[in-house]
């Protein structure tokens, strides 16, 4: 009775995410474990391991597993370096092979210990264990199916910083966030501790994530209040055994909000020693408190430009107050023109100007200052070019921000898999010194100091976490890039689609397919041929290209567009903003002409005439019509493609995705039909031979309002 | 394996709420049919009931049951009075009795059928089948045991309406929602329909409950555009089935706001033919819309008197728009002075106002319109009297309208079984006539036309739907007294406890009594003898009894209180605002005086000197400190009886439960000594010997805040 329960309590919600365990077939059960040994003194890091690998085999053998004190036959064994028993066979070989692991890599090993034919899970730290353990799982389910007794892993992640950046507000709202409220129950906490917490920690460890920023970068002064640090010490309490470290977003102006201090001048001591023992007393409730993301002088929050100090002079502030705890200051570069700025600027693009304020900064950071670039330049778009700023700031130790959460790719509604435009981003290839540097290279620490990764999540308190069970890959395989950065997103994909639905290749092959081409299809039916930034205001849904009457020039769509009678595109050669010159060389070289511009950054880069010709010998508005109807033929596709999945997923997740399916290219047409509709205006250019007219008029696009969309 | 899954993924996190069909010992199987027989056409209602016994009994006996056209030993069959069987023994008594238990009555009855003994659901309609399946099924699992073979129920409801009252915002916040956000995903609606809403009905319907107003009655002009419109009709397509009934609350300034009448007034031709168009537009997408709800004229809410209208013009000209097709007007009593009015009134109180607005226009109404009564007169506070209009308005079919959710008595975090409070107000024996007449019996018909009652929700996203496990009980009780209004409300505690947790003795008695009591301790903590509205601003969290600020005088606790050196109370006699000539003669004589006003009414209807003896012996001073002591006592109670609950209770439940009257007793303590902190500095009184002094003093209670609180 205890062991079975009625189907109904356990509907496929997707709350299990991908660490369902489903039984294994009887053919793959040979060697899987029916025991966990752990050796060495017992920890929480370790507890949480344990009790990982017992809900696993549960799920997949059927039967719950034994908690043994000596090796059986296929004992899984977790043993730190320092404590690998006398009897097994392959110690100083494990032991050298650790050496090269460091703190948070892992071994997985087939051994014999005492004679006895054992799975050995090795690192130098419980958290390395634990890290082994999920891969171990991981590899189990997957449809490579090597036998349990012959998996071998190895495997250190690149980065130090594998973090996420919770946009999550104090009343529970999550800034972009499509997936219900916050996970963060602020109010009931410390005293009320959802579950759920450690289910978010124990899916953020079995993908090696390693920190987690609670709140909004868009911060408030009340989150440096004491009720609120016991708050997020309590979130850290459950995080700690799974690795994971809580750092907090700071509001600049806190003290002198707090009416603690007179200003917030980082050169003022007072508000150093305001800092310091605010540090101090956090540190006192999170001994392993991570440190400050900060967003300063960015969209209107307080920085120390307001006191005429830089950047550099703010982050090494607060670095200090954190460096005697070990603490970090995650600084952002999201920054553009204040109003008057950009008023007098001659040629003026948003895009430069990230890089135009902190290149100069290069080297003045603290050790402990790392500078988090948001990708791309303009702001998460559903393609951009990577940003110039990595591999220009060789001093300084920068942090890849991606955005998880799909503000700009569909919410929680469109089926946009990432995996692919995070993986074209982190290969770029800068050609900084003349020679091959990929953007991840740059973060790798091969051109410098070593960074970080951050993604904006997509977590929220829906019973499927993400919104959708496919936005739960974007999750996964953030988290799998921010290990290793070198992985290949379809191999992600595959891994996702397996543990999360099923390894029956006529399931996994079509899905992995779906999901692969799933951001080209989004790109082409929102912003193609490099367009950008033409998405309702505020809210961010649906398109708006015509939008012209915001407060600042570079809100509204047509200063990133520049459609008109003659053409349409922005200039960012020489002639224009000059954009291209932030990159190297040689890759300037390739942007500044639209004959090497790849088409897909095409109208990023140049401002063309309607009738210029493309590669594919179509003139770029017929170009731009084909991408567009491509995008709503590719979403129609999917919409099929998913339909003859429903023998293989569960009557739940597969209806749910279904709708949003429908939804998606219900709104991939509207796309298509307002941008085409507008576009026309525009240029006064007939739909070319045989292309279906938008199905309503502009004005009727135009007139369409969402006064209660969320995350906002 | 598809009937078995691993334990882990069916934590017991309350979703399943009352419904959890856990297995039966198996000294209880027997006679519990393993087949399921439904006669007559198929509907979709009948498809909601078959598919609830199934569910029901797979939980039950661990087994599908079959469906069969035939039955056998044992079978529960359902049928309406029309196609009950020619085999049937007792075919001709049942349709006697089915005429007496109207639309949505039901009868369970032993019969033979062909000589074969089976169960019988019997009602004139499919809902009367659905309700009497769980009505059945509700019985199968109280520890009363009566044996599945000697089960005989027959029952109907009082009252035609039993309806709750979402307050739910269209950006999915919830005002006094204390479980997070608003059920009713809008955003994604009406492409995604999230399978919570089916759980929803089953919820309601396992009561009885028969109607849902979707949205808050601070309502907006978007609820009746047409995209509303559309997402309203998605979810009443879910809930017909399940006999519920959808509404929408109504801002009255609608058409004006969006610009498609020049005025709001309800005697002017444009405006009456807006709203009959729309109310035409609403019923084609919702056939058997229930129809509005409106708060006008009420806390800043636009209404008729704006064109000097009285209420019953406003209610009317909507009631002719809803009329042709059967609709009706729910129009809330809940008013008070303007704020001009109440600078002018001499004596003014805010309890009288509703009665004193509302009586005047007594068989104004037309017929189907229903004037819906806050209970109490000031505000759902913890304890008030019963309303007076409750038998004032005989002409006029009145609404009881209770809070479920505990704005006032502690959000989710307290437990407070709200059904001893239900029971006390619908058992108040209003004496009009000079007779007894109780409040149920003033909307049941027995003085002139039949009403309704309504229940503000306790719903939200939140996993356990209402914000805590025990909070569901309040929903239960809502819907069972709904139904029944004579019902006990311990007798319903039972039944909740029973279903909810287990029908084991040994945890049923301690919960059930901690139940009972609970709603007093938070009376004696928060508002003792009579005392109300002493909570925080705005967010309603907390003691405020100090607050002496707010825009009106009406808000602000000192108004309530009135404390001072020579004594604490409301003056509601002759000699003050004669609040008390509301109710009849012999009830008035009654709280005229102190003496026989009954002690937990006390200060609400009259000041009194500190030292004035109460009939305990104590002074009233003496008095109220013991009782806040005694409040505090019974949180206490309650958190320790709960600890010996442990070993009859899921871990997950338990401890959730347990982390809340943790923190209950902690508030309460609080409440407490702020209270006493205050009361002791206005009255200069020193406190009784022996009794603990407030923790803290008043100035720390009073500079408390609390910026992010939910509900607001």
């Amino acid at each position: 009775m205890l062991l079975c329960i009625p189907t109904h309590a356990a509907a496929e919600d997707g709350y299990q995410l991908w660490l369902r365990y489903q039984p294994l077939p009887a053919a793959q059960r040979a060697h899987v474990p029916d025991s966990i040994l752990v050796l060495g003194a017992d920890s929480p890091t370790k507890g949480a391991a344990r009790s990982e690998l017992q809900r696993a085999l549960q799920g997949m053998l059927g039967k719950a597993p034994g908690i043994v004190d000596k090796a059986r036959l296929d004992t899984i064994v977790l043993a730190r370096g320092a404590d690998l028993p006398a009897g097994l066979d392959t110690a100083s070989a494990v032991r050298d092979e650790l050496k090269k692991l460091g703190d948070e890599g892992y071994l997985v090993r087939r051994a014999k210990l005492n004679g006895v034919a054992v799975t050995l899970v090795a690192a130098n730290t419980d958290a390395g264990l634990l890290y082994g353990s999920f891969a171990w799982l991981r590899e189990l389910q997957l449809p490579s199916g090597k036998g349990a007794d012959r998996i071998a892993l190895a495997s250190s992640p690149t980065l130090p910083l594998r973090v996420l950046n919770h946009w999550d507000n104090l009343d529970r709202s999550v800034e972009r966030g499509y997936a219900g409220e916050s996970i963060w129950n602020w109010w009931e906490l410390p005293h009320i501790i959802d579950p759920r917490y450690t289910d978010y920690a124990r899916a953020n460890a079995s993908l090696g994530i390693n920190g987690t920023v609670l709140n909004n970068v868009n911060s408030k002064a009340e989150v440096l209040g004491a009720p609120f640090i016991a708050k997020a010490a309590a979130i850290a309490d459950v995080l700690r055994p799974y690795g994971i470290r809580v750092y907090l977003s700071v509001r600049w102006s806190t003290p002198l909000e707090m009416k603690q201090t007179k200003t917030a001048d980082p050169l003022d001591p007072e508000v150093a020693a305001w800092w310091k023992n605010k540090a101090d007393e956090i540190y006192r409730t999170i001994p392993d408190f991570g440190g400050f993301l900060v967003k300063a002088n960015s969209e209107g929050q307080p920085g120390p430009q307001d006191y005429r100090r830089n950047h550099a002079d703010g982050a090494n502030m607060l670095a200090r107050a954190v460096a005697p705890h070990k603490g970090i200051v995650m600084w952002r570069a999201f920054v553009y023109a204040s109003p008057e700025e950009s008023k007098a600027g001659k040629a003026h693009d948003r895009a430069v100007e990230g890089y135009d304020q902190f290149i100069p900064l290069d080297g003045k950071f603290d050790d402990n200052v790392l500078v988090q670039v948001k990708n791309g330049a303009i702001d998460f778009q559903p393609r951009e070019p990577a940003h110039p700023m990595f591999g220009a700031m060789p001093k300084t130790p920068l942090i890849m921000e991606f955005q998880i959460t799909k503000e700009y790719l569909g919410f929680a509604t469109h089926l946009a898999y990432l995996g692919p435009m995070f993986q074209e981003t982190l290969e770029f290839d800068t050609r900084i010194g003349g020679r091959k540097l990929t953007v991840a290279d740059t973060i790798q620490g091969k051109q410098g100091r070593v960074g970080g990764i951050a993604g904006v999540a997509n977590i929220g308190s829906s019973r499927s976490w993400s919104g959708s069970i496919f936005d739960q890959s974007n999750w996964y395989m953030y988290g799998r890039m921010a290990w290793d950065q070198g992985l290949d997103s379809r191999v992600i994909a595959r891994e996702w689609a397996a543990q999360t639905f099923s390894p029956d290749a006529r399931l996994l092959d079509p899905v992995v397919n779906m999901m692969m081409r799933s951001r080209e299809a989004v790109v082409d039916y929102m912003t193609p041929l490099g367009l950008n930034h033409v998405m309702g205001s505020s809210h961010h849904h649906g398109p708006a290209p015509w939008v012209d009457n915001l407060e600042r020039a570079d809100w509204n769509p047509i200063y990133y567009h520049r459609a008109g009678r003659d053409g349409i595109g922005f200039d960012r050669t020489a002639k224009g903003s000059n954009a291209v010159a932030q990159y190297s060389p040689e890759v300037a070289r390739r942007f500044a002409d639209p004959k090497t511009t790849p088409p897909e950054l095409l109208l990023w880069f140049h401002r063309l005439p309607w009738d210029y010709r493309m590669a594919s010998g179509r003139t770029l508005w017929e170009e731009l019509v084909t991408r567009y109807d491509h995008g709503v033929a590719e979403a129609a596709a999917m919409q099929a493609e998913w339909q003859r999945m429903k023998p293989f997923v569960d009557a739940q997740r597969f209806a749910d995705t279904a709708q949003r399916l429908a939804q998606q290219h219900v709104e991939a047409q509207w796309w298509r039909d307002a941008s085409l509709a507008y576009f026309q205006d525009v240029s006064g250019l007939p739909l070319p031979a045989g292309v279906r007219k938008p199905a309503q008029s502009l004005d009727h696009y135009k007139s369409i309002r969402f006064p209660y969309a969320p995350g906002i």
